[in-house]
């Protein structure tokens, strides 16, 4: 992994962010901040003084690695579950390594009539799709246990999924996500993701199209394309980089981002999808080790499907990891503010020290 | 309590909800449905079919209305808070009812210089103040134990830090919010609120300016004050109401509104101060009955304290109470949409129907 030395642009907000804390204040500043996301449009509070030392922040409800037992989502138990869309491989073989299935419990019904015009109004038919990715067959190994190019297979089943759903006109955009642990809001302890296909354009995505093209008309620049700041970064690899965010809402939040601008995560070749594999495995494993098996959720963050935002010059795909260390309250469910103990040059220090062992 | 006879006026939203959903299908009807939250500008996806029956959701992790021991924020423990800012009754009489504290772990710092200039840029000094307000000596009593003029001073506590954080010109807006039950965010199970005061009007509060302007220029009139529709109704008294908004993000979550128009909480006088304390009790004693003493979170939207905004004929104050029921993930994260398994007007009636002792 090449570290520093890739960092060769530096965004104004990171020129501005170092001059005013010098790297080696970072983790003796304990004065709280406010830093504005600059992506989602909001505020961030980072309140050092309320918590534990950034080394020191573990999480208090770990997930338990290797639950042994069988569940429908395990080879073999196929028939408790709700219909299969596909497997990985192609074929009818009973072994298989990957499922596309549809969700027992659907948020959104695909069997409403599907929608012929665009959303008006405030009400609008549930019609959408919410499918469950069954990642592996095997129920104690988690997606951070398989080997980069398995992993890479399950961004090919999502972009596969993807496509597939692409031909739906009514269908504007594809929330792919993971919730891993049960306070992360895991019903099922086997590893999956989910993917739940809208008839809208979700809030958090216009906002940040708007602000990233706000970006764009003030300078030219993808903002995303421009993000990489050498006291943020954790590791990179030669297509992708993962950082912490100027503005973390959350503790040790991670983002991986492409260093090629692309607006769909769908665009994803398969070469690409095992280097990224590699990069979102080596940020679940050091995650774990530092801060002892989270609880955690993933959101790809990517582009609506149809119209003219199709391809976008300021819109840029990345991938969001969350580990769950502490809750929401009545702050954050008032304001839209959030309170991060953790500064964002810290976490990723932190992060970019661990030493992760080779096998595994 | 006067129930739907008060509900002279129907919204355009209300009108276009009855027409879709005839009120005697509401509890049947199980197919999946979006709508539109005008006030933050944000879809729900209601999904009935993920969830009980809404007579039978109740919270799985009760919080303990009872806890008999003692803390730092009990009676005679004074000296081991941080400094007070003033008690109620105003003297220095030991025997206190309500005391107004300094955080012990604040958030913002009160003793960071005070900015001179309104924020710009996006990263801002955490100057700011987060306060504790500790609503009864006895560790065991909690607000919906507290008689309604005992709430009313409660809130006319509020309005007095509200009155004096007001002389800073730098803080903007000032949250209200009570965090109940662990779950819920307390870290302290002694009954108490906190206030934090604000350098930035936070996006929440923007946004709903922003969509509340929208309304009023379009129709001339306040969205709140014609937000009352007859089958989101749960209580009402002389001078608010209570219902469970069209859009509801949260199963069960209550509003409490002043069929007045009012920007700001703090104009609220001593007498209806006592009201609405009486029907806060009622709602918390309903949901406690109905949800099986649920951890809940209740914030005070209100308007900004400072500029232009001071008096808007298009901001209207209002309680949102929130009770815990289910846990976010990665798909509330990823897209700021949210997915609520009981329909408002199915919430609503459960509500409305629950019998309250006479005693309590």
């Amino acid at each position: 992994m090449v570290q520093s030395a890739e960092c060769r642009v530096q965004s104004a907000e990171c020129r501005r962010h170092q001059t005013q804390h010098p790297k080696t204040m970072a983790s003796e500043n304990t004065n709280p901040e406010l830093r504005k996301d600059a992506v989602w449009n909001r505020w961030v509070v980072f309140s050092p003084g309320r918590a534990k030392r950034p080394y020191e922040f573990k999480s208090t409800s770990p997930t338990d690695p290797n639950p042994v037992q069988q569940c429908p989502f395990c080879i073999g138990h196929e028939h408790e579950c709700a219909p299969e869309i596909f497997r990985v491989p192609p074929t009818n073989d009973p072994d298989w390594k990957i499922r596309v299935i549809q969700n027992l419990y659907p948020a959104l019904s695909r069997t409403l009539p599907e929608p012929q015009h665009a959303p008006s109004g405030s009400v609008l038919s549930g019609f959408g799709f919410h499918d469950v990715v069954i990642e592996t067959p095997v129920h104690p190994v988690h997606l951070f246990h398989l080997s980069p190019p398995e992993i890479g297979n399950v961004f090919l089943a999502y972009i596969q999924r993807i496509q597939q759903l692409t031909s739906h006109d009514s269908i504007q955009y594809v929330q792919v996500f993971k919730n891993h642990g049960a306070s992360a809001g895991a019903s099922m302890s086997h590893s999956h993701s989910q993917m739940m296909a809208l008839p809208i354009v979700p809030p958090s995505v216009s906002t940040r199209l708007a602000s990233m093209k706000d970006h764009f008309d003030q300078t030219g620049k993808c903002f995303i394309c421009e993000i990489l700041c050498e006291d943020l970064l954790i590791d990179s690899s030669t297509n992708f980089f993962s950082l912490v965010p100027f503005a973390a809402a959350y503790p040790f939040e991670i983002w991986i981002v492409p260093r090629f601008h692309s607006a769909h995560f769908h665009e994803l070749d398969a070469e690409k999808a095992v280097e990224l594999g590699g990069l979102l495995k080596l940020m679940l494993r050091k995650m774990n080790l530092q801060l002892n098996n989270p609880p955690f959720n993933y959101m790809i963050h990517t582009s609506p499907l149809h119209g003219n935002e199709s391809e976008l010059p300021y819109s840029h795909w990345f991938i969001q990891i969350v580990p769950q260390l502490i809750g929401f309250a009545g702050f954050e469910l008032g304001t839209g503010c959030y309170i991060n103990p953790v500064f964002p040059e810290d976490a990723a220090k932190v992060l970019r020290e661990v030493k992760v062992p080779e096998s595994g």
